[in-house]
């Protein structure tokens, strides 16, 4: 095995969900029949490397001319804006289709151990979104981490003299959850969330 | 998502040990960091692409000049040739550095289901290097399957009047093996093969 395979299963292997032995099998597939698999999956990834961007409104990565094809979809509605981590929550909210309306996708969250202050949050760009677009809700679709909980408060606290309606996702017993096999903050969320 | 980013999403889960939502954290994890996920492993994958060859002695892949490193490495024993089924099983035979010869890679095993016949074994090339440099022992080093075992048969028979050694793998408890975990066809192979 050369030292340019080698490399290249190294760095497969360091992609998330993959380890060395899979990363290997991976290759000798890609390299046992290339016309077949190697080249096709090559000129997939050449494709979308070249023509990603990012969303010069929402922040969302995606291949697109102007901007994302959710900000430019005339059928979305312009007056909620959804505040998400990132992409792939964006995407994960997408598979749902609970929410037409349009995103604001974060650099990250706010962090004292990963150093992330309010600059990763990008507020005056969707201050600016807000009071062009006649935005009349933010929905704040945060993972409920402490990190999470604790970007959730700053945007509310960051809007709260201006008129706009703010939500977050509702927090409890997840679909299929069995009550003796949830940890304990879950429950009392549910309990003292509980309509 | 764009349809690009949902071909590629597509390609990446069809590969070993994978499935669309591993393929979709790959393809975030690529996007969200582009110039250090994404740029190194593109290039590394496309100068493998570009530089990766089959073997014209041994069948090898790998990225060489003429011949590959182990048919040109003038330490190697050139006596003993050891056949394998793939190039995966060559990579797991190099990695126990329990062999220092030359490889045969077959282009498959004979197989009645797969419509494949003994011009996958490359068995006239292998008779040429035979004659050639000298061989004293093949060492067939197939999977204990039933396509093995019969492939194993088949190169055997083909070389039975011509005065060649030829070994297989031993067949018996795997190492760590316990007794009464093992299937009867192994249990039964290591007890007629006793020694």
């Amino acid at each position: 095995m050369s030292t340019d395979i080698e490399i290249l299963i190294q760095k497969i292997s360091r992609l998330p969900g993959l380890g060395p032995r899979s990363a290997r099998r991976m290759v000798i597939h890609l390299l046992q029949n290339k016309e077949q698999n190697f080249d096709p999956i090559l000129m997939a990834l050449q494709k979308v490397h070249d023509n990603v961007k990012v969303c010069p409104i929402c922040g969302n990565i995606d291949t697109f001319d102007e901007v994302c094809s959710i900000c430019a979809n005339p059928s979305r509605n312009k007056n909620v804006i959804c505040v998400v981590e990132n992409v792939a929550d964006l995407w994960a909210l997408e598979r749902t289709s609970c929410f037409s309306g349009h995103y604001h996708v974060l650099k990250g969250l706010l962090s004292s151990i990963e150093g992330k202050g309010p600059e990763v949050l990008l507020l005056e760009k969707l201050t600016q979104r807000y009071t062009e677009n006649h935005v009349e809700e933010i929905i704040i679709a945060l993972s409920a981490t402490i990190e999470g909980q604790m970007t959730d408060n700053y945007i509310r606290e960051y809007f709260k003299n201006k008129n706009i309606k703010i939500t977050s996702l509702a927090r409890g017993i997840p679909m299929g959850g069995e009550l003796d096999y949830l940890d304990d903050s879950t429950l009392f969320t549910a309990f003292s969330e509980r309509g």
